[in-house]
């Protein structure tokens, strides 16, 4: 059996292993405050062309969305995102959980429009009934989006300039965030997230860690007391050198964005033997994820040597699925995958 | 200068002012544990044919929906509502502050369709991502809705049958209850509201009272230690009494419904003297909110001489505007008013 | 039977019900937008000798008390109060419930020491653990305390001090407060409330109002966005004029503080009626509470011609009780009351 | 440098570590939906003797207690705890960030008395005012305590006595629940635990594993939807088998209490050592922590060669220090500190 139905099926990249293990036998101070987690700190920063930024570790995706934006907003404040947005749908309502609304924006492929933005935020600013309404307070992006798809960095810039002007932090999730800046014809580094954003993270969990993201506060302070506010979301682990070994390892000789290459170079190979073969691409993914939609014939013939994901029946009575490749996924299964169809 | 802007910019109706003075000077224990609260309680279950309902009193519209939701509602579980619900939109996120997601449903002048409603349920269920998602645990409605257009009552028997085949409870917010039972063709009368909901509340605030909200638990026991979870949300009058006087009279000779007719009928004629002028209705209210689309000259020419409610621009450049009538709307203000046109 | 249960068993002042009846007919705008609130609002800042003042209206004790500290708090704060203090034990978890701990300082006759709240804030401050802990985020006293007892000017000062040196806002819940500056010999008024407290609230529900709280943020603009929290806390009333004409009255011609000296008054007499029959004092009150200790037989006495509170069981068998005036207590009851003894 | 301040200095036991290297380049679908964890499962019950359970994998302490606290209570519901308990102190307030009270309980030693417990439940359901206060909701007992202590047999028993008469769940947390079941004389088994408890969970972090907790619910179905309640508090880790492999491995022949046994015959080394040497005990524990007062002298030497956790300075000029082992605290370590006294 073929497995392209997540990227987070494999535990961690072989060089990530290897770090864990070489710490056998070593003592560390925990929560973080070790000087593992300082080196990887300050490797992120490099790259990200932050020297001022401050950095956490967390565990996961949701819980870093969970933790940045409950420690982020006023209990009057909520977060604008796509209607799609993984805060929105999938995450089991831990935005809400933690007080805040989420408040929709039309998503195109996953992503949201600069203009609507602003005209989102100037509505509110202009109505007469604004004060009984939840205060727009953070703006939510992820790069890939759901999709799989990529800002531009122009487009990136022209957010981040409507929040600035309406004075809201910029807040992109980077669970797939390798993925994002790996992909052939981008023009969005590290850097452009860092010089657009008020605080995003580098997701590690999806990109050859066995688990972990790194919280990158690009405007230090903003966020008041944010270890206090780990502890108290769960999301500060006792054995946090754990989190800086591993990405210590990911950004040390630029291994992050070399293993989400490999990923981003077999989701190509799947994209072009689809449309080779005459599939339908709905959204015009440059990453890791690719969604094609297949008759019913194909779907069957897949699903017998392979998983995937489902994403929607179509009105013409076809399906959208999802392959997802990874650091980890090889290009046998790959070509196995094509044979396919 | 005429108003028209809402429906609470007057005290009390006379009689239950003259409750209040009449009670001045006796003593009553606190928290609604009085027998002017028991005696209102009563009336209130007999007008509502639900002999074994309990029956709270709260203050406010946002509080009791924000009271009753809580209080229901666990930690996985969102609320089902329009998008254009007042929880949804003008309630400053009290609902989220709460903890819990608003999930909005499409709206028809501010109603759902319960083939939609049972559509989405039904998707939710089946699928396989559901246990990263909010649940839905509640379904709220509101009757007028925003729009002041009405339930039929074969609507609500459809919305509720759907709800109890999934095993949801209906919340019906009757802000403006007394308004809707006392349009002219309703089918829906207060007992239609208990045999379809379960749980509802009847306005006290827009329709007769200096404030007040009656929360019917026509299922009790559905929501535990509500006396409790009232106090907490700081919902609990320590002179509940007052509550009792107030629907002690509402609900005496029928009053309640009487002084909501007389509302209704001037908004009949602000929607004839309208229509007979050639404005258009956007919605079609047979309650105290009437909407007329309106070119600028004539909304220039009103605002001159009355206050009103701006709700959109339209797009072909006029503006639609909303008038609101309540028990104290007098028949001269109306007649002022339309000689403005 | 004669009632001396709580201070909230009467409806409101002759003053007060007759500015609500001459407002019968006229319209106002919602939500405290209104003149008369503006007039009520200058008034007490007069009272209050704070022309800078903030104030707001709002409906009861436990709802100011909820949305005051909610409204104040970051996530990872939690409010330090005295071990009797009504927010830690009788409003049903308000505080927890708004996401914020309720951090217990040691009670003397229900006030708190501005030494301890030093030491614990420089143990706070000191202890190594202290990011993996609540931060104290505000300071809550109130005045009278639960158990009738008043903070001279000077110990007001120094608690006011110590939270300064903090950088801790001081937060003074005022439900009793009438009862606390028209006592006997007291130092205490408005404006050394005002001086030393960052935000407090003067109680209206327990004296002379229907019902009512005023919340002087004697720090203005303290409080982000006070209104749009008051709203999704279920705390902004509708028809906001009901508010101000009640505390527009109670604030002309020094009527609140003359009314509470009557209870006042009624409750020294209670004092020194039972103090000449040689029955104990637990606490030294000055206000219009007044606790008694008292053998089985006196109470069983009292009990069959009056209502009163339970306070609690002493350890030689015998019984503490609290006797209530309010400023709507008749002499003649008070004599009724001594009689019995 | 010796390293004694904590139990989670050092990553996890080589058998842990060998099963995670062994799983690389299998592939597993997430969320704890693979067959390892299930396997785990499996081996939990059975050394649990409780075969019906609900077994669930997350990835703190902190993040357990809130997850499972805030799943199981209702919003008017607190928890009862010792006051020195971990949720009380050390935790940030994360019980009360999901919106529930603490409710202290003295603490012996770090343990609550049955008769206490009862007598406040009691106390509880007698008071007059209850619906004006929070309501325990559940009981929260840890095992070992902050303070390495161990209830009896009998003391669990009577305590689960007391909460099952009052129909209130009892909540264990075992952060360090094997170096409790390994300790000399204790006559409390995983057994023990899940006949008295309702719900508990088996400490990894501090006991052998990377990271990781498994909670155990010993009634089925007592927490609704607990997959979802993990997800909304982040503590659902997208790759869960990471989680079994560690627990399977844990639980197989043995090795959790294993490992745990050298921790604790370690520590008790230390305390005979000590004791050898005049130094004085505060608490009796038998466990992996070991408490002891010494003059500054000694504390100055000890803190040349090694670290060591601060307790509390006592009244006569002394001070209690903490020393910790864990699995993996070297024999001859010991010997050195011991060297140094």
């Amino acid at each position: 059996m073929l497995h392209f139905d997540s990227d987070y099926m494999e535990g961690a990249h072989p060089l990530v292993l290897e770090a864990l293990l070489a710490d056998a036998g070593h003592q560390h101070v925990g929560y973080g405050l070790d000087e593992v987690c300082d080196e990887a700190r300050e490797r992120i920063r490099e790259a990200c062309g932050c020297p001022q930024a401050e950095v956490w570790f967390l565990q996961g995706g949701t819980q870093t969305n969970r933790t940045v934006i409950a420690a982020s907003l006023r209990p009057y404040e909520g977060i604008v995102a796509a209607q799609s947005a993984h805060i929105n749908v999938h995450e089991a309502g831990a935005i809400e959980d933690s007080g805040h609304k989420v408040m929709p924006l039309p998503q195109h492929q996953g992503k949201i429009d600069a203009e609507e933005l602003e005209r989102f935020l100037d509505d509110f600013r202009r109505d007469e009934n604004h004060d009984h309404m939840v205060h727009p307070g953070m703006v939510y992006i992820s790069h890939p989006t759901e999709f799989g798809t990529l800002y531009s960095a122009d487009e990136l810039k022209r957010i981040s300039h409507v929040c600035r002007d309406f004075g809201i932090p910029l807040y992109l999730d980077g669970a797939r965030l390798g993925y994002g800046v790996a992909a052939d014809g981008t023009d969005v580094t590290l850097k452009t997230v860092a010089e657009t954003c008020d605080v995003f993270y580098i997701g590690g969990t999806k990109v050859g860690a066995l688990f972990g993201e790194a919280v990158v506060i690009a405007r230090p302070g903003m966020i008041p007391a944010f270890f206090t506010q780990m502890k108290l979301n769960g999301a500060l682990l006792a054995k946090g050198w754990l989190l800086g070994l591993q990405f210590r390892t990911l950004f040390t000789d630029d291994l992050y964005t070399h293993i989400a290459r490999h990923a981003d170079e077999q989701a190509m190979r799947i994209r072009e033997g689809f449309l080779t073969k005459g599939y339908d691409l709905p959204f015009d993914s440059p990453t890791n994820q690719q969604f094609l939609t297949v008759d019913d014939d194909t779907l069957a013939r897949l699903r017998e040597h392979a998983t995937l994901s489902f994403w929607e029946r179509t009105d013409d009575g076809r399906t959208t699925i999802r392959f997802a490749t990874s650091w980890a996924t090889k290009a046998e299964d790959v070509d196995a995958l094509l044979a396919l169809i």
